[in-house]
């Protein structure tokens, strides 16, 4: 049973209510003894406060807090008052009060924890950091970093809603796989061979035919047979796809909008969260993304570092870096739609350039350093497409339902991809994506790395 | 290119524009040739409205009308005219107008349908239905159906947020089987075994270390061994857990407001599509819905039934319906929390009745006339969390980041979850649940059915 039948009160409403009782729920954080007085920092979702246990107020919160340790789950009444001004911790939004405990009541006990987790960094090591996930989210420079997550991925399906898209969910168990290549996942799909899907891609284009514009939040899978500190085996790919297109220009239009708003959302909804993470900025579009053909990103390029890539079909990361320092010089941000890659570069939906096969109406936009978002205008005419997954060595015979959009009837159409854990990644300036995963999955790693899971196996068998 | 510069108009603001020229972007429903006259029906994301195509307006727009079959994708220039108040089609709320075409251009041709998409009703067999899904989608009373399925999903969504919670982005590659028994499909993982989750349960509760309240979307998979009308083997669970309850009754307490404002929104949100399936009356919940113990719900049933169940360890399919009946005869709303499972009948993580070990603090909540929502409180206690995990014949070895939440301070919590296509198949009466499902999954059907898919396996090789 509770302590207390009053209402619970959240810390960050603490400043509004000096010289009143309440309840307030929460981990310790960090906890100091001097002599008789006990010095609580308290957290909860909403932020954190000090707590002062002094034992000539109540005996009885004394003694419970000398059994207290970082992270157990308590409950406490006590006392706002307003901390003296040369006391008080100006870099808190909740430092101009303390709690004088009058009671307290622990909740759930915590073992003591192998690290330190009270200070405003945690300094460990990205492996650490994965193999104690449960506890070093709490921690609130990593929780901080989920909050903003979370905009993300509401600013991107707001902004869509507003522009008359419909949300979908579509599966991510598969026929076949969608984009090609060995990087798949299969699944013994009841004694069959099914896979994951690698996007959402087929999906949203046999939407386009049913509500015209679509999105979706969807998981992607790719089987990548190696350690980056840009890819994950699974991430979350945000998907847009719309119909009835004017242009190819549309789409990246489309794109430049999306992109704008939730730079823009996190900017103004995760004040707390970005001060918390120390971060200076959260840049901003002001001026037209500049757009410039893959041919003449690379002549640029070779002008600006004397590397030349000028015959590659694609752009390597140190190429994204210098592309994007080239359109921070010249925007103010560092944003640039890289368009017309080689046909054969890309997959067998995408639409070849009409006025040269052998390239397509296709783009990335580079954000900060790195790709944020691929997209292009597709393949709509059903012929052309039955060419395409030949020459690109698919079967017909696996596209079954994706032709069937197709051979019924599509408007011009195109759509875009965002990976939501490198867009996170990026806009924090965090050094690897799996920081901005919850639970990242790797070929090292399925929340423990897979040398220990392992190990058990052999234990057990 | 398109046929005009003009912004185009969306069908269901035509009424607006009576007298004036509009360009409209569209699929053709229905087209009926009289000599001279050609009338089509064009739909497109907001609607669908007549147009009448007459050679002595526009010679132009007759001859490419000439053309014209189902599903066309096509482009036109219009005339909004009011049309006679005895020739209005009232059941339509574009009824009143009708364009007269002035051009008309073809963005798309299709082939001929396999059957009539033009009329109110697709008659169709459910395997038809879902063999053609990327045509079959397209047909209004089909589109309407994943329409209201976007409301519920984004009503739960922000019902919650305003409620504080925080949406989190959980793996669906996982190293165990979370929910225990065999329905569960494996995934090669770079040459290891590992699952996928039957649940995003572990981790939204080691989430509630973080975040105290949080909620996903998530896709879920159970490999279900047998074809029923409501269970899938991929489907999206909306799933909701929070920390610090007072009282496990605070989760049936949140689930029934949840779902209260998930029908609210859906009857005030979707009056088209409710019209579009000639759907009498979405259900409201006026009452509190009554919460029931297992054994005294088969009490009931027993004496409304004759048929004894009375020591059943669970409730079975024509038990819920029944109970459902009795909700509404009682509340006027056919929903009732059914609580206190047997301990053995659930889960390893949740929490037994403190005044009965062998019973649960877990609940039900039926709707309409089965299981919509299922949840309970969780054990939060480290110790009781292992023995439990022994006593479900599981390994602490294969829970290492789980338990870990609970060894660091987890307060008491609790949560439910929702299964998306199954709410919405009830709510709108549909017969079965894959009628609910883009694109559904089970033991027959990939998109295709496997049997299908299994016989071209065996051509190619």
């Amino acid at each position: 049973m509770p302590i207390t039948n009053s209402t619970r009160t959240l810390i960050s409403d603490c400043p509004d209510k000096i010289g009143k009782e309440v309840v307030l729920k929460g981990f310790v954080r960090v906890i100091r003894s001097h002599g008789k007085l006990v010095f609580l920092d308290l957290r909860d979702r909403s932020g954190a406060v000090q707590v002062v246990v002094n034992q000539q107020i109540s005996e009885k919160a004394y003694k419970e807090s000398l059994g207290l340790r970082p992270e157990f789950a308590i409950e406490l009444i006590g006392l706002v008052k307003e901390r003296p001004k040369t006391a008080a911790a100006k870099e808190s939004s909740t430092g101009a009060v303390e709690i004088e405990a009058k009671d307290i009541k622990i909740l759930s006990k915590a073992e003591v924890l192998p690290f330190d987790m009270g200070g405003p960094n945690l300094n460990l090591e990205l492996p650490t950091l994965l193999d104690y996930r449960a506890l070093t989210l709490r921690h609130p420079k990593i929780a901080a970093i989920f909050k903003i997550q979370e905009t993300i991925a509401s600013s991107f399906r707001s902004a869509l809603k507003e522009e008359g898209f419909t949300e979908i969910f579509v599966p991510s168990i598969v026929p076949t796989a969608t984009e090609g290549g060995a990087e798949v996942f299969s699944v013994n799909y009841y004694s069959r061979n099914a896979y994951l899907a690698q996007s959402p891609q087929l999906y949203k284009q046999i939407m386009v035919g049913v509500f015209e514009k679509v999105f979706t939040v969807a998981h992607a899978y790719r089987a990548e047979p190696s350690i980056t500190t840009r890819h994950l085996s699974e991430y979350v790919s945000l998907d847009v796809e719309f119909g009835f297109i004017n242009s190819w220009e549309d789409l990246m239009n489309a794109a430049e909008k999306l992109i704008t708003s939730i730079l823009k959302n996190v900017r103004e909804e995760n004040k707390n969260e970005i001060s918390t993470l120390g971060i200076n900025e959260i840049p901003q579009i002001k001026k037209a993304i500049p757009r410039v053909k893959l041919v003449d990103a690379q002549e640029l390029i070779f002008k600006r570092t004397g590397m030349d890539n000028r015959n590659a079909p694609d752009l390597n990361p140190s190429d994204e870096k210098e592309l994007c320092v080239w359109a921070k010089e010249e925007t103010g941000a560092p944003f640039v739609f890289v368009t017309h890659f080689p046909t054969k570069k890309r997959p067998f939906y995408t639409m070849p350039d009409p006025s040269d096969q052998e390239s397509t109406l296709s783009f990335d936009l580079l954000g900060i350093s790195e790709e944020w978002v691929t997209g292009g205008q597709r393949i709509n005419n059903y012929e052309q497409l039955l060419t395409h997954i030949k020459k690109w060595g698919n079967k017909k015979e696996n596209f079954e339902i994706y032709l069937q959009a197709f051979r019924y009837g599509m408007p011009p159409e195109g759509g875009f991809a965002l990976g939501l854990e490198r867009v996170t990644k990026d806009i924090l300036g965090l050094a690897n994506v799996r920081e901005a995963s919850l639970f990242p999955r790797d070929m090292e790693r399925i929340d423990e790395r897979l040398s220990v899971i392992n190990k058990k196996d052999k234990k057990t068998s």
